[in-house]
């Protein structure tokens, strides 16, 4: 068992003005990879304390010591000075970085000084490429200990640290940890549900249900007692943690909806291409929330056609064909026009689907018979119109992303019907 | 000025299941009281290891040392047990807590069993009591620390820290530390511009620049290196941070758009508003994100009037007006069908502005002459529209976050200009 420490430098972080994602990242990432991380440390943009911090880990006989932050090119970025000082070395010019952020840029059109400290490296450093930013990271030895250095952008740091993981063939071990999705279901039924399976299991197995405005995922993680267990232990343990699993899953299949790090736009967009459909939405409250969570999906133009965004009840009018009386009379917030947004934007747009949403996500608009958080979503599939009203509770960004998610879902159980 | 250190206890954070919001939150409420953080550390429930860190904490001369964690019921809660040690002191059952909790529970009318433990506390500490939950705070004296002990559930903990705090009159400090938010300007270009004022206020100041990948945050805090300073004396330092501030906003103002926690869309929304302008979008490649960014704004109704989502070419065609062969010619990703999206859309739905885009957000989709990342923004604006044209690195998502914020810098500098 290798065992590791993450130590994150900056200012913003000890002043509270950004949380700590790179600790939790890289702490996933690690956790995944059978490696424990005994602890996370933040300290300031301060040559003293990441070198104090750093040959403390060192000391400890830490097999991977992870460290980001203060790579980029201004002042306050001092990470690279410590380390200098920690191991005496030298700088070192990485020249075919250089050449290649040289040629990303030409290929940009973009006539920007590039700064070469982006391509300096100690000198008893291997490289670590940077295929989202500018900034190389490096991997130094240093007795027992492997240090990583690398930026502190979150979407660099991961990609850097997958990346030079995977070149290093430490992969991540399959099934150790299980994680069943779960939407449209309080943690409070979902526990009721599962009751029995959890306490038959519960000497072996840890469960625990992280909740979330999108749903509740269900995580089943195998204890470990022992340092040492024999790799049979080891798969017996996974078989019967995948039986769990699939016991867990059948109990709640109505909720259900994917494992791991799959969401419900990616179950979705997977059951549309398959079936061959394609859908359309004309969206009031969300404002492109659902059509702009659907088109994060790579591919998604093989089954989004497009939207029409009517916030506006001209808009509802002229263009998705809803009769100024319609609306006079039920409202804008209603089951009336909500129903007719789907169906006219499906035929329209000419789509299989036709998705809507209306509803009132405050903090202006509400009126005596309704209330903010009132929203109403219809779905036009097969010919049909299914239509459904939802309260939501909690601010205006809440019930927007409440909406999308209770839409999603409804849209899953209709292809799943 | 008094010094922190925080102290985050539980597994949960180790492996990456929770992000450290607890950490960020503390800082934040220190750094408005003028407390410098020194330190943010986690560590497993583990008695010694608790112990272990309090201990340094002490050793240190903390004036606060913040701790988290590992106080509820449940076996893995071992806070309690590592101070009882570190400190041989003996618990102490705080009865009135007791009655309350029964009270709280009754007025409910919940049949829960209380847990004794929740109302326990070292004999040499002072309760804090808890508002949001059931487990008690304390606050333990140790040398020249204090020592407040907290649950860790972020809104029990920010309660108490909050409500702490004004009972010992330790009050925010306005303005100890401003932000100026810019975008369209790499921060090497940024520290270039600004970097006289920077040096000459180097003794008093410090600057730190914040990247995302929506732009680059200017920080400026008053560096206090006196522990007794006197009023006057913190008057003058704000006086000469605004100055500051001031100065360096006119040199970027090309690219500030706001300071503090005011975002693009928040900033563009009051300039619509004031200027009685709105806006309809006609989006292609961002597939919603610019519109969803916008409604994200309450009261974003009174300028947005609605959007469509033009995925499709078919849909650019037959909603968008047009011609197949202009798209057949240039291609949909071209300037001449992103100046007539942009054009046709503000005069279909009737509105000042029109804004439009379409790229290629990938992965698929390149051409021979057409790479990923090619992106095309357009904004229509007084009867006249501007077309530009965006290479952007990075993947899908990145693409889209790119596109969506320089249109809305395009918008902003127009309505500025």
């Amino acid at each position: 068992m290798k065992i590791a420490g993450i130590l994150t430098i900056g200012d913003e972080l000890l002043q509270g003005f950004t949380v700590n994602l790179n600790a939790a990242k890289i702490s996933t990432i690690l956790t995944k990879r059978n490696i424990i991380v005994k602890i996370h440390l933040t300290v300031p943009d301060n040559v003293y304390k990441i070198k104090e911090k750093i040959d403390k880990f060192i000391s400890k006989d830490y097999d991977y010591i992870i460290v980001t932050g203060g790579l980029g090119p201004t002042h306050d970025d001092v990470t690279k000075k410590a380390l200098l000082e920690l191991f005496s070395s030298k700088i070192k010019f990485y020249k075919s970085w250089d050449l290649k952020l040289q040629a990303r840029y030409r290929q940009r059109k973009l006539k920007v000084k590039i700064s070469k400290c982006q391509s300096e490296i100690l000198d008893n450093s291997t490289p670590i490429e940077n295929n989202k930013g500018t900034a190389l990271g490096m991997s130094i030895i240093s007795k027992k200990s492997n240090i990583i250095v690398l930026p502190g952008v979150p979407i660099e740091m991961e990609d850097m640290l997958l990346n030079y993981l995977n070149l290093k063939d430490i992969k991540e071990v399959k099934d150790n940890i299980v994680t069943i999705n779960t939407t449209a279901i309080h943690e409070t039924e979902l526990s009721k549900m599962i009751y029995n399976v959890m306490s038959a299991n519960k000497k072996d197995f840890s469960f625990s249900f992280l909740p979330s405005h999108t749903g509740v995922k269900i995580r089943i993680s195998s204890i470990v007692d022992k340092i040492f267990i024999s790799n049979i232990q080891i798969k017996n343990k996974l078989n019967k943690m995948r039986d769990i699993k699939n016991k867990i899953k059948s109990i709640v299949s109505d909720y259900a909806y994917s494992e791991g790090s799959v969401s419900l736009e990616e179950t979705i967009a997977k059951l549309l291409i398959n079936k061959k459909y394609n859908l359309s939405l004309a969206e009031s409250c969300t404002g492109g929330l659902i059509s702009k969570s659907l088109t994060d999906i790579p591919g998604s133009s093989l089954f989004f056609n497009g939207s029409v965004i009517a916030y506006n009840n001209i808009i509802k009018q002229n263009f998705l064909n809803i009769k100024k009386n319609i609306i006079k009379v039920n409202g804008a917030v209603s089951s009336e026009v909500s129903e007719l947004m789907a169906t006219n934007i499906a035929k329209k747009f000419n789509t299989n689907i036709g998705i809507s949403c209306t509803g009132i996500s405050g903090p202006e608009g509400a009126t005596l018979n309704k209330p903010v958080g009132l929203v109403y979503i219809s779905i036009f599939f097969l010919e049909k119109v299914t239509t459904k009203e939802f309260i939501f509770v909690g601010d205006r960004n809440l019930h927007r992303i409440k909406t999308k998610q209770a839409s999603l879902y409804m849209l899953w159980k209709l292809l799943n019907s």
